[in-house]
């Protein structure tokens, strides 16, 4: 393994430039990286300190560092100039081509993507966030007329995170629904469920897997037993097919994948963008 | 308003792109985007019916979108050329300097950057986020060894969603536990966060603000009066400095804001990143 230092430089949270950086940095193999987010440097002073901090690391490693940048206030930008390393500005690349597309100036503004600058969308998603923990693992049937999607599936099939990241990333009210052993047992649809079919969406993973994580959270009793954890698998496949409920497999999918592939499936609109 | 259209491109979650694109575009005032998302173009004909339906949104708002792509493999990449718009294509600028910098040819594979590649980095997000809600609200007190970090504050000064998403984003173990009434009254520390007290960190707010936020939840009894809202942050500051517990105020700030000043502030190591 080659190690390389990466740092994610920002004059607002770094969020930007890390989720840039990383995607960018998956795409090379046999590289160790050493990743240094250094957000909020809002002044000529702080982005001083970070090139001599920047500087110190290359000269330790004696290997360059690799820079990722989204400075945007101009004073800033011009006095980050590494001496050593490879830069990549984001906003240097493309701020001009948008603005020649755009036929408009851009503002250099810091703080617009990942700020409290609109805060009518930051009260969506604050709703959307305390709509899903109150509506989470069943705990409230009776307000589903405000959900987007509901998800439904054995316990730890993974709806809570999914109905997380979608209410954090995309502002959407998402609420679940965990299938108990009785309904299980009996295959029907519970009724506070059968008055919002058409928000219904099923979730459903490898016996395998599912055994795995339930072990890790209860291992005693029948709960992650494997003819437990299959009977429960299939009922639910089974309510699903029966009701004619869209479901997915949770087993090889990152959250990210999931809620992408549930806003695809079901045409429900992003509030909001990460 | 000047409308434009956007399109995020993938052939994977897209989550890269809207990223790349959300904070490019907040660089823009006076414009009003149409934003459209289009993951998942993993062959060729789906690649086809995207180029399908932006041209036909070209033509149908007679002016040409801007197009945000991360398409990674290559035969995708090279299929995918819109007659019209401009054409932002991250990797495309990106991956050739990396290739020169590292000394490396890049993968091209696709769902390096937000699907499930690393199983044991996944892992140990989920079990951020179940250490997370499990240790929300003051659920739970005799778990704190294994926190990174355990906001305390008033009731809705914003302590449950800065730690979902520092266990979401980070992979950081963020406990929280809201300052009862009595405990304010008293001025002591509850006995619970004493022992831990090196990992405190204190969320105050406004009063104005908070009085808002808590109306929306329950307008009735004293809950969100100004006496009573004005009494606990008081007392909440005046325990953070008798304690030394350092602390912040939320009131303008993002989620991301919140998350990313913490790691800072506390020199907390970031997991995983976004």
């Amino acid at each position: 393994m080659i190690r390389r230092t990466v740092f994610f430089v920002s004059d607002q949270t770094g969020v930007t430039a890390e989720t840039l950086g990383h995607s960018l940095l998956t795409q090379f193999d046999g590289y160790e990286f050493d990743l240094v987010t250094l957000p909020f440097l809002d002044t000529l002073d702080k982005v001083d300190r970070a090139l001599r901090q920047i500087e110190a690391r290359a000269e330790e490693q004696k290997v360059a560092p690799v820079i990722f940048s989204t400075l945007v206030q101009v004073d800033l930008r011009q006095r980050f100039a590494p001496k050593q390393g490879l830069l990549i500005d984001f906003f240097d690349t493309y701020l001009p081509m948008l603005e020649a597309e755009l036929a408009t100036k851009s503002t250099h503004k810091a703080g617009q993507a990942h700020g409290l600058v609109d805060s009518m969308r930051y009260d969506q998603r604050m709703d959307a966030m305390n709509y899903a923990l109150n509506n989470d693992d069943g705990s409230r049937v009776n307000d589903y007329s405000r959900a987007d999607i509901i998800l439904t599936g054995v316990s730890r099939s993974g709806k809570t995170p999914t109905c997380l990241y979608l209410a954090l990333s995309y502002g959407v009210y998402a609420a679940n629904y965990p299938l108990s052993e009785s309904e299980l047992e009996s295959g029907q649809l519970p009724v506070a469920l059968q008055e919002h079919k058409n928000k219904l969406y099923g979730l459903t993973i490898e016996a395998g897997r599912l055994q795995q994580i339930r072990r890790e959270r209860r291992a005693t009793g029948s709960y992650a037993t494997m003819p437990q954890v299959s009977f429960e698998i299939r009922a639910a496949e089974a309510m699903f097919r029966r009701y004619k409920i869209p479901f997915i497999d949770t087993t090889r999918s990152s959250i990210e994948e999931l809620a992408s592939t549930l806003l695809l499936n079901t045409g429900i609109e992003r509030r909001i963008r990460p």
